[in-house]
């Protein structure tokens, strides 16, 4: 099970603290820590998996990695640019966006755009799991306030998933 | 010079009028309309565009095309699904978004993301000329009333880059 | 209809007067052509093209396309660097591959991948019509001295798809 | 550091007793193992190193995964299809390329196309570090008869490189 932290290259020592618990808590859960792999809210993330001996991987803009985070486990050069965000999204199974600018807001867009085996649009009503800490105020964004809360929101959802 | 329209595969008469008028408009301009190329507004913005003999491309996210609008010009089929959404923002000069859902608001985001050569992030700082009609409301998104309201904020923003 | 021409940035005088043939004959069939938009065979293509009246589209690799040949009608920037080759295959329905260095090899090795909606291999077994004059000599790819033989080839080739 | 092994989703029991051998010594090695995570030549490579404890990362074409082998630590669903095969290269710092069908063929021209931040072509002059064994014969491409010879090979150019 792969669980995204999508969030800014640069954040508040606050915001940071939270990144890196959530990213603790996803490693805890025997989840895989996915991320953009570079500064901010991502390396937040992956040095919290770490510290819970967790594994990392970021999907990095570009081609040499020069602006990994030293948490990874897994660098993967897509060479893409911002194009790699919905690299993020598709290759987890839930989204916790916590900050972030631009970048983040195509990360949540992607999560609610829902797709599927078959290419079709399906209009938001079947959303891939998302819970955001402190981000954009989007519609059918369910926002909390502590990694703690992120990782029960996820959890009841993948659940749902499972039994429906 | 390519202009985007984005925005929903489904919409009301009153936004498919808007989207029309548009299309039209970018079309008397002598620039060329590029869109994600299925129906709603992106169907709404070619015929708008045909009226007035101008260019229609559509990026679409399908194989084999089957969701194609009938106004288009030009159909580059992917294979990519809503990662398509990327390059319908990458491959023009400026971007309309009218209405839509969370593809549309990706394309809002990517818009903003203003990647450059580098593919390093820039922060949101030197984002595409984008406007908006009636659309996610986000920080540093225009708004506008009018298609034609929103060619001429296109116009003089293109302008500035030019003279930048 | 797309059909791409793929080869190299470089050529002689030669494959330049064979590409543009290429490019004239498919405007004349009413077909659009597709290419990776940069020099070489790609513009002697395009240059024939216009000369028959004929639409060019370019889906280049870099964001500002500053690469781009003179000949071409819609430039698609993509800034996905050589991964565009895929999209210059997947957007057309037909391929004619002209002399090219390892770019070109990539384009007929994804013309033989025969991609479907299913997003599964299918072992080569269905691959895009695709005809090669003095390109890579690759198993299954049928090759031809001229410019009129390939677009016949490719014509009989669409024709046997549409009647199956 | 990454090493691709690239190969079939089919093959016979002796190359599929290659590939093993060859992602047990990658392994070994303490590089990790990036593949196109599905079945053949990249199952038998990701069991050989698992065999050796080390960490196997597969990059899916399909949205789900369901093409994964077992052999998997990290699953990254691309929803992109072959063209997912330009990632597979793209994140690994060498290639090796054993037997396989066309979407090998792509993976090979992928890495002679050398690709690097400026986005432009190099002609081929400067591709990454690439090996076949019992695969296409393409120019410039040096081909072993083992897995041992196949690794030695790769640590002579990846040394070369470091040494540049």
């Amino acid at each position: 099970m792969n669980i995204a932290v999508v969030g800014g290259h640069k954040c508040t020592k606050r915001i940071y603290n939270i990144a890196e618990q959530a990213g603790r808590m996803i490693a805890q859960q025997g989840w895989t820590l996915v991320c953009g792999g570079g500064a901010g809210v991502m390396e937040a993330a992956c040095k919290g998996a770490k510290q819970a001996k967790g594994l990392t991987v970021g999907i990095l803009p570009s081609f040499d990695g020069k602006e990994a985070n030293k948490y990874l486990d897994v660098k993967i050069t897509t060479g893409l640019g911002y194009a790699r965000n919905v690299l993020v999204v598709r290759s987890s199974q839930a989204v916790i966006a916590i900050d972030g600018e631009y970048g983040t807001l195509s990360e949540i867009a992607f999560a609610f755009s829902a797709e599927g085996e078959s290419l079709q649009p399906r209009g938001g009503n079947n959303p891939k799991p998302i819970v955001g800490i402190d981000t954009w105020k989007i519609k059918g964004l369910k926002q909390v306030s502590t990694a703690k809360q992120a990782i029960n929101y996820i959890k009841k959802k993948l659940r749902g998933k499972k039994n429906a």
